[in-house]
């Protein structure tokens, strides 16, 4: 519908003990391990500002997931009516963005690398990271 | 970081009386006007399960950034400290994924195009579309 450059560029990557997708629970309150965010010391400038205790709502590209299904069960439950993925949160879309709200639980920078260690990240290990942000106050103009 | 194919596709656009950068509100509860998210009629089955009164996220890509800028004054106020874009809704980042609250009301489809209105979006005119979630809800297991 629009041609333009839409190249993303992964900014960090998930270290988990999460290894295979079906290990991973289906949202992050679920029981996901801590987990951490790596960045390359050269997006530490870009990480200026965080700390211990904050929400941040990480982006990730969920590489494992097939961009062609529109239509899924959610919760992968056979008993829930066939959903536009678009109202639910199947990794499987279109574009499969990961929103992930963790807390942070600690920050650790060397010279080769940036660790923001989170609490509640439900992606697996080797994930790419596309963007931080602070986490979305509810909606209050309804 | 990691090298792979992530090129985004976007799945609709946003159709509103906002033109330019300038005028958009820094936040959808901050004098948005209504705007459509328009949608091609082959993802309209993407849509299934949506309703009016839903909240949803939608994902953007604020196709106007810099994605060069790492620090920014946030909400472009001189005498706040510089931050890193990390800890910022600020536009200018890596990766220019704009995330907005909003809520449906009313859907409309037709042979050539489905359009989902929404109350509280403050991306301009033009911005492509490519992701649509539910909200999300507040942390609760820190």
């Amino acid at each position: 519908m629009i041609d333009a450059d839409l190249q993303l560029r992964p900014v960090g990557v998930v270290a988990s003990s999460l290894t295979a997708v079906g290990d991973a629970p289906n949202q992050g309150d679920e029981g996901a391990p801590d987990a951490d965010l790596v960045f390359d010391p050269t997006l530490a400038v870009a990480l200026g500002g965080m700390a211990v205790d904050d929400e941040i709502v990480v982006l990730t590209w969920l590489h494992q997931s097939d961009r062609d299904v529109l239509v899924v069960h959610p919760r992968d439950d056979d008993h829930r009516p066939l959903t536009g993925v678009f109202s639910t949160r199947s990794p499987h879309r279109p574009n499969p963005i990961g929103l992930h709200e963790v807390v942070v639980i600690g920050i650790e920078s060397t010279s080769n690398e940036v660790r923001v260690r989170v609490r509640g990240l439900e992606a697996i290990d080797g994930t790419p990271i596309l963007d931080v942000k602070p986490v979305l106050a509810p909606i209050t103009f309804r």
